[in-house]
């Protein structure tokens, strides 16, 4: 991984206020003041790790315009407005260099189907499978592996990370991104007992990602029974998350790794859920709803809920239950001593 | 996804016992009564939302015989015994002909070991690899980058999804269908301390699939130590599922995504274990044994015993319990109130 | 399957005390007392199966040097000091009769980029992918369908199973052995609200597995927001496990399947974590930390520290509150009782 930034260079990158210290070799890496070596890059994000800039080994640290130290012997300071988002900007112009647009064109082992549209200006990795009338829009980029089957649609500037498998009819906005193994378009888990056997329902719908989504490691999202399941414009789904069939989520929500949402739930927009937490079937969430980590959700939620717990309740009184719960020991002896005391009062003279 | 019904062949599918109103263009969809447009074909599967059918801009509705109400300007209504069961019809239907069986025969560029033996009515989709002395039966169906592992067999009519692992000598019975990313035969997670350092187990067991088994979207099922991991005859499995080594689960059992479950544990026939609920490892649970998701159980359950919550109790109990933890902020208050009462009593002059 | 181990190799494998009885067919296979058939080993691990083995049909059974019983009609004992452990050294010989280590070199559908460094005594399964500068170390073993980015290193001797996904810039070290379908180095979950969207931040960093690292089916790793998430040498993850971005993890740890490790939180070595337990980001565990099953830590863990529960309170207390809270129902009786008690003290002669 061949990090270089000269000083010059990252100090225009930062747009930095001042220039302490000076360096000729480049910064190789990034790392927090605690760890990091003379050839990295760190940064004062936060006031409490002031004391620890005086003795970090870091070649280069960006600290606020106001800071009061001074470089110690090996440290250069980059003074700028704000360290974090300093940070963040040589991260996008590191990210732009690691990880540039592959080249236009299809590797040639890639298997592309006769009837596949596969659009000029996109790259498709070794390996990459492309059924009968799929088709691969503008500047998307297929890495190694990836399988779109027949007729779905990988949008414009979509980027499928090694190994994606974008189911038959599915569709792709715009610039959606999908990490390793994702899976889009498994089929929905519809069963029904008939005459004490399971017989599976077809499951005749799709999966359609609206633009600018993105999808986790190993996730996986399920085609509807009929009729679409749907991820709405923007949304970030993390690893390991299960979207059943005919889900529907609304726009530019977080869903954090390991959820599972059940079959015919729908949430509104700007919802956050936290990890590992699980949301039943056929259920509404409106727009802001936020589910705690591990969370168990059986109810409908209005708009800007914040439940927690496993059945969920509203977060403020999960809190109240938890401490409580935790009393109960107190709770259990102050009944019986309380008891005692009546028996006491109730027979005084026997 | 080119669906085209024409009026008379739905009629046929469902077997109408009326048409009211018509229409020559196809109908090209299916979506609920409110989400329908007018080339979809809807359906009244539930009293409730009797209302909205006037209102639907559906072109063809599934009514039950007896509705009360008629077609309005661009409908058209197929009355029929049961609408549900009507529309399933359609969609089995629908499924033939959206996922035809590929034709029999290898894609020139899956990877076939010398010493496999493939049934020539078999299918092998683009780029899978069939290692030496596996197995794949007649009719059966793999998706592009399938892997079989050595002397693994694949029984007939299978239908393996894109991406699909079988371990090394693990046992598919007939028809069982593996959605995208599933791993049948990873190793079993066998490991004991040795001198302070984490000393891994050989897992020399296999992994078998009765007959009729559905495998989940990245689903992974684990090799046993020794001897087998085995599923049932009939059992359906859902995406992100973890089934550990030695495990044995019985037939027609239904095991809702993201479920665990422990090594060596054993579920009889007809289980149903609800959405990331989890399971320990060296249990026994009876036939038709129930867990409600989220369930954590460390314990046997007899049959048709129904547990609910962690650690899991019965159905009925773990019910009462929320509700009495709801009730703790009051039940604290009572004993106060209690406490203070008592005092003034036992000490009423002072 | 083909497992045949003749009488006299499996004597001489356990370094049997004494064989009693004789067979001139092999042994084929393993299995429990229970479930074992005239050509299987078997053995007697634990005292309380010990009525089983007289009526087992299992051709060889391993039992204790002491043991009182002599082989019925059919049997063959061999004596042993451990059963167990002689078991463990039959699965070890087995092991390495099953999956011999396939012969160094690349299979013809492999694609490899120029710029790769592949030692000649690696071997690379059919259409594995190998990207520019990526390094593959000696005797390393990668089965079908892996893909090993650009610049990562896969260590010494290390042995990826099919449809492993090494993403670029990361790191294996020695020994490290990887499940089917595995993801190493997909972008980390960072994102962050702008005016009411949600913008992604660049995940640069990488993720190192040391020496010795097991990783489980379809298990995800996420590459740090800048520098590394680590995983130490030794330790064990199991399946469908979500370890964060920035997440660093001791040596000789053992995580269990399903088990979620949110952003930048630090394990120390020799923890053990339940299976579906989830950890929240930022924290800090000590050496030696245990959690429970389904466990939610929402706090830092000393050394030492066994936490149950969610959220998590150490062990001891947590199986209080759990024996209390089913007592509950008798708690609310006897303060309703108490009440009544003493509003009868309260009010004697009304």
């Amino acid at each position: 991984m061949s990090i270089a930034f000269s000083l010059p260079e990252l100090a225009a990158v930062v747009d930095a206020r001042a220039v302490e210290g000076g360096r000729t070799a480049p910064i190789r890496g990034i790392a927090s003041l605690a760890e990091a070596g003379p050839d990295d890059l760190s940064f004062l994000g936060n006031p409490k790790y002031a004391p620890e800039v005086a003795t970090s080994r870091a070649g280069v640290i960006l600290v606020p315009a106001d800071f009061a130290g001074a470089p110690v012997a090996g440290q250069v300071f980059l003074r700028v407005d704000k360290p974090s988002y300093a940070l963040a900007l040589v991260c996008s112009v590191l990210e732009a260099r690691l990880w540039p647009k592959p080249p236009a064109g299809r590797h040639p082992s890639a298997v592309v189907a006769a009837g596949a549209q596969v659009d000029p200006s996109a790259s498709l990795g070794p390996l990459c499978v492309i059924d009968e009338g799929a088709i691969i829009g503008a500047g998307a980029v297929l890495d190694a592996l990836c399988h779109v089957g027949r007729e779905a649609v990988v949008g414009p500037d979509c980027w499928l990370k090694s190994g994606v498998k974008v189911g038959d009819f599915c569709v792709l906005g715009a610039r959606c991104r999908l990490q390793p193994g994702a899976v889009v378009g498994a089929d929905g888990f519809g069963f029904e007992p008939v005459a004490g056997e399971i017989r599976r329902i077809p499951q005749v719908g799709v999966v359609v990602l609206e633009d600018d989504v993105e999808v986790g490691a190993n996730t996986t999202l399920d085609r509807a029974r009929f009729s679409r399941t749907v991820v709405g414009r923007g949304t970030k789904i993390d690893n390991l998350v299960q979207i059943a069939h005919n889900v529907r989520i609304g726009r530019q929500c977080l869903i954090t790794a390991q959820v599972g949402i059940a079959g015919s739930t729908t949430l509104g927009d700007h919802c956050v859920l936290g990890g590992q937490a699980g949301v039943a079937g056929h259920l509404t969430l409106g727009d802001r709803v936020r589910l705690g980590a591990q969370t168990g959700l059986f109810e409908d939620v209005p708009a800007d809920g914040f439940m927690n717990g496993t059945p969920a309740v509203p977060f403020g009184l999960e809190r109240r239950l938890v401490v409580l719960a935790r009393r109960l020991p107190e709770l259990f002896k102050k009944v019986d001593s309380l008891a005692a005391s009546l028996d006491s009062v109730a027979r005084p003279s026997t």
